[in-house]
C-alpha cells in the first residue's frame, strides 16, 4: 500500500463523509464541520447522523450504507466516540471507502488495547489508510476540488479564521497545534503555506509516508516537521535522506530530553529517542534541526521564499545603528561573516550618503530621506560586486507613519500620494532583486505588517521578518541548507 | 554634578524649548515635536525659530534670549544642524537653561573635532548635560507634568502610535531604535514601560548615569540595558552592583564579537570590549545577559510581571499537547527541573478529568471543555502542593474564535454571553493566584492578543507570551536572577 499516495488523495477529497457534526455548535464535530465549510471548501460534504435529516443545512445520511452509489465520498472524516469508530470504520470498509480522517482520541493513551485491536482489525480487514486517530485532520491550500476548478482552500481544524497565504511551506506535525496555530504565529512575516498535516497517533499513516508524499508534492518546497517520536527510523532516514538534497527539511524534535520524553510518553503513548541519536541522524541525512518553535518557522519560512546563497559572507544594510550592530553580532556567533568591504566597493556606496553614513558593511545610511537609495541604488551596488553571498536588511520606510500622524490632527497633511508613487513601484522591482542577482536578500521591520511598506513587501513574497535577530537566524537556515545540500551531493 | 538627578529633570519637564521644528513636516524636528504633541504631553512647548512667529500652532520666539524670565523652560530639545548647536546651547546656558536633549548627530561619528570641542566648551561653561547628542530622547509613562497633575506620557520619538501601557520596565539604551521601536515588538505580550531613554553619544550623560537613574526611580522595577559600549567600565560596575540585588538588570551586549564591535564603532565612534570580559562583569555584579531582542524584552517583562520563584521546579499545564512537550523540552535544556508529581498530588489532579487527560506533570487535559478546571481547580491543587516553583501554562480559552464564527455566518449563535460570564470572573481571579501563592505562573498563546482571554490577563497584568518556549525562558529569567540575587546577598 502506497500511503504516500493515499495521503495525497486524502488532502484532495472531491467529497468528504462527515461523522460527528450535528445542531449544536458547541460540539467538537459541529465547530470542525462549520469551519471546513467556512475555510473555502468547495467539494461536498455528505454528514452521517443516525437521527437528523439536516446538519448545518446540508442533507444528513443515517449511516454510509444509505448512500448511493454514484454518490459515495472520497473520504470519511470521523469525530465520533472512540467506541463506535471501528464499527464505523467497518461500514466505511464495506462500501469501499477507505481513506480519511480519524479526530477521535481515546485508542492509545489509555492502554485501550481492546478497542485498539478492533480498530487495527478493521483496518487490516479492508485495507484501510488515515490520519489519526488522535489529529486535527489537515489544511490544504492548494486543492483541486475537480480537474476544471481553481486551486482554492480546505482547513478541517477549528481555525479556518486564521488561513495563510498561498505558499511552499508544508508541515507534517504529531501536534495538532503546531499545524494550525501556527498559522497566527506567522503572521508577522505573512508566513505562507501550502500543506499541514496532523499525525495524532499515527495508527496507518506515519510521518515516513507524511514527508514521502511532501517530498514529492510540486506545491511544496519546504518541508517542516514537527517530531515526538519516530516509529520507523529505518524508512525515515531512507526517505529523508532522499529528499533532502531536493528540498529542505526543517525538524522540530522534542523526545530527546528526559521531561520532553515523558511529556511524549504521555501525549501519544509511546517512547521517543535520544537527542543524540536524533542529532546523527539529521547531520547524516541532511537534516536542519529547530530548538524552538519561533526558529523552526523563521528557517521555513526563509528556504521557502529565498534563493540559497552560495557562501556564509553577508552585507548588512540598515537606516538604524543598533539593529545593525545586533545583526553583526549575532551573524557573527552564527559563525557568518561579515566582510569588510573592498574599498572601490566602499568608495561607490559612498557617493550621494550624507557624511554620518558608515559603509565599511555594516553600512548605515543613518538619517535619509530618498528611499531610492535604499531600495535601489544600495542593494544593486551591493549585489553586484561579488564580496558578498547575501544582503540583511533592517529599515522599512514606509508610509503608515504618516497616515497615522494625519488620522490623529484634522489640519496634518502629510506628501502622502507623492510618497506613494515612488515608493510602491521601488519595492516592486526591489523585490525581484533576489532572483535577478541570484542572492538572497533578508528583511526586518521591528513595525512588521503594521508598516505599509513591509506588508506590500512580504505580500510580493518577499521575507521581511519582525526582528533583526531573526533575519539573521534566517539567513544562516539556508546557508546551512547551502552547506549540507553540497556535502550530500559530493 | 548629580546627573542621575538632572535626568530626573530632563524626563520630567513642566515645559520644553523646541530648536528645529518648522511648518514643514517632512522636516524631522516638525515630526518630532508634532509626535510629541500627539503622544499625550500635557506640560508647554516653546519652539524656538529664526523667522516664524507661530510653529505648529504655537507662539514662537526667534530665540531662547527672547523668552522672558518667568517663562523660561525646563529643558532644550535641539534637532538643529550641529554646525549651530554650540552657539544655541551657549545661549541656553546664560539663560540657566543647562538640562536637555540634543537629537542632532555628526559630532563624532565623523570625527568633527573641532565641533566637539567647541560643543565641549560651552558645556563646561554653563555646566551643562544632556541626552545625547545623535539621539531620540526619550520616553516617560509616569510624568507629572506639576504637583496636582496625574500621570500622563511624554514621548520625544517619531512613535507616538505605538506608545505602550504603563509598567514597570525602564529601559536605557544606545540604539534609538531599541528605545522606540521595541514597543512595536512587545504587543503581542501587551508589554508595559515605565521609561525609556536614547544615550546616543553620551557627550554628557551616559549609560552610568541611566542606569543610576532608573535605580533610583520608583516606578522602575526591572531595568534593561542595551550597550554597545561602556566608557567608565568601573563606575558601571559599581552602580550596577548595588542595584542588581534591589532590581533586575537585562542587558542586551553587542559590541563584544569582531563584526558587532566594528559596527558599533563605525555607528558611535569608539572601540568595545571584549564579550568574555562583559560576561565576566556581568556575573560579578548580577545582570541577567540577553543575546537577542526578543529574549531581552521576554526577560524584562517576565520580571516586572512576576514574583520571584524560590527555586527552579516547573510545573507545566496544557490543553495541548505538542506545547506540552516543546515547553519540557526546552525547561530541561534551560536547567530547570520538571519533577514527576508525586502519587498524592496526581491522583488529585486526575478527579474529574477525562480518560486521556494526563497529571504526572506535564499535565495535558486534552479535550475539556470546563474552563473552571483549567483556571482554578487544577492552578489550585499544583500551587498549593508544595511540590513547584512555578507555574508554565499553554492554552486560554477565550471566545474570540466563537465571536468570528458568528461574524461569518450569519445563522450561527453561539453561548457566547454565558461563556463570557463565567469566563471573565474565572480569569480575574486567577489572575491574583500569583501574588496569593507566591508563586509566578506564565502563560502562552500562540494567538496572542487576537484571543480575548489572552488579552484580558494581559491587560489585568497577568504575562501572557505568544509562544511556548518565550514562557520558559521567562521562567528561566525569573530562576537566573533568583539565583544571583541570592548568591550575592550571601
Amino acid at each position: 500500500m502506497d500511503r504516500a499516495r493515499i495521503l495525497e488523495d486524502i488532502l484532495n477529497p472531491s467529497s468528504i463523509a462527515f461523522f460527528g457534526a450535528n445542531n449544536d455548535l458547541m460540539k467538537m464535530g459541529t465547530t470542525q464541520m462549520v469551519n471546513m465549510q467556512l475555510a473555502g471548501y468547495t467539494g461536498k460534504i455528505l454528514p452521517i447522523h443516525p437521527r437528523l435529516d439536516t446538519v448545518q443545512g446540508l442533507k444528513a445520511y443515517k449511516s454510509i450504507l444509505d448512500i448511493p452509489d454514484d454518490e459515495l465520498p472520497d473520504i470519511f472524516f470521523i469525530v465520533l466516540p472512540s467506541k463506535i469508530v471501528p464499527r464505523v470504520l467497518d461500514e466505511c470498509g464495506s462500501r469501499g471507502v477507505t481513506k480519511g480522517v480519524v479526530v477521535s482520541a481515546g485508542f492509545r493513551e489509555m492502554g485501550a488495547t481492546q478497542l485498539k485491536q478492533e480498530l487495527m482489525d478493521v483496518v487490516n480487514k479492508h485495507g484501510i489508510a488515515f490520519l489519526g486517530p488522535n489529529c486535527f485532520g489537515f489544511f490544504n491550500n492548494h486543492i483541486k476540488v475537480d480537474s476544471q476548478a481553481e486551486l482554492s482552500s480546505i482547513n478541517t481544524t477549528w481555525l479556518s479564521a486564521y488561513n495563510p497565504k498561498r505558499g511552499g511551506v508544508s508541515i507534517a506535525s504529531q501536534s495538532g497545534t503546531y499545524m494550525s496555530h501556527i498559522f497566527m504565529a506567522g503572521r508577522d512575516f505573512n508566513m505562507k503555506f501550502s500543506k499541514t498535516i496532523s499525525l495524532g497517533n499515527e495508527a496507518t499513516i506515519d510521518i515516513v509516508d507524511a514527508l514521502k508524499y511532501l517530498g514529492e508534492d510540486d506545491h511544496t518546497r519546504v518541508i517542516g516537521l514537527y517530531i515526538e517520536e519516530i516509529k520507523r527510523p529505518e524508512e525515515f532516514v531512507a526517505v529523508a535522506r532522499k529528499i533532502s538534497t531536493k528540498k529542505p527539511i526543517i525538524a522540530m524534535y522534542v523526545g530527546g530530553t528526559n521531561a520532553g520524553g515523558r511529556a511524549i510518553s504521555s501525549h501519544t503513548g509511546s517512547m521517543a529517542g535520544s537527542d543524540e541519536i536524533f542529532n546523527g541522524v539529521a547531520k547524516q541525512v541532511g537534516i536542519l534541526r529547530a530548538y524552538t518553535m519561533e526558529d523552526w518557522l523563521v528557517y521555513c519560512h526563509s528556504l521557502d521564499r529565498c534563493p540559497l546563497p552560495k557562501g556564509r559572507k553577508v552585507a548588512i544594510l540598515t537606516n538604524a545603528g543598533g539593529p545593525g550592530a545586533t545583526m553583526a553580532d549575532l551573524a557573527e556567533r552564527m559563525e557568518l561573516e561579515v566582510p569588510v568591504f573592498s574599498e572601490k566597493l566602499q568608495a561607490r556606496l559612498k557617493k550621494g550618503l550624507v557624511p554620518t553614513a558608515q559603509v565599511a558593511n555594516v553600512v548605515d545610511l543613518t538619517f535619509e530621506l530618498d528611499i531610492a537609495k535604499f531600495y535601489s541604488k544600495l542593494p544593486k551596488d551591493i549585489l553586484k560586486s561579488g564580496e558578498i553571498d547575501g544582503l540583511l536588511v533592517y529599515g522599512i520606510f514606509g508610509t503608515s507613519f504618516f497616515h497615522h500622524l494625519e488620522s490623529m490632527r484634522e489640519d496634518l497633511d502629510f506628501p502622502i500620494d507623492d510618497m506613494e508613487a515612488m515608493m510602491f513601484p521601488l519595492l516592486k522591482r526591489y523585490a525581484t532583486y533576489p532572483r535577478k542577482y541570484g542572492i538572497p536578500i533578508i528583511a526586518s521591520h521591528l513595525l512588521g505588517p503594521d508598516d505599509n511598506a513591509a506588508a506590500y513587501l512580504q505580500d510580493l513574497g518577499f521575507p521581511v521578518f519582525k526582528t533583526p535577530n531573526q533575519a539573521v537566524k534566517a539567513f544562516w537556515a539556508l546557508a546551512e541548507y547551502n552547506r549540507m545540500k553540497k556535502a550530500r551531493s559530493n
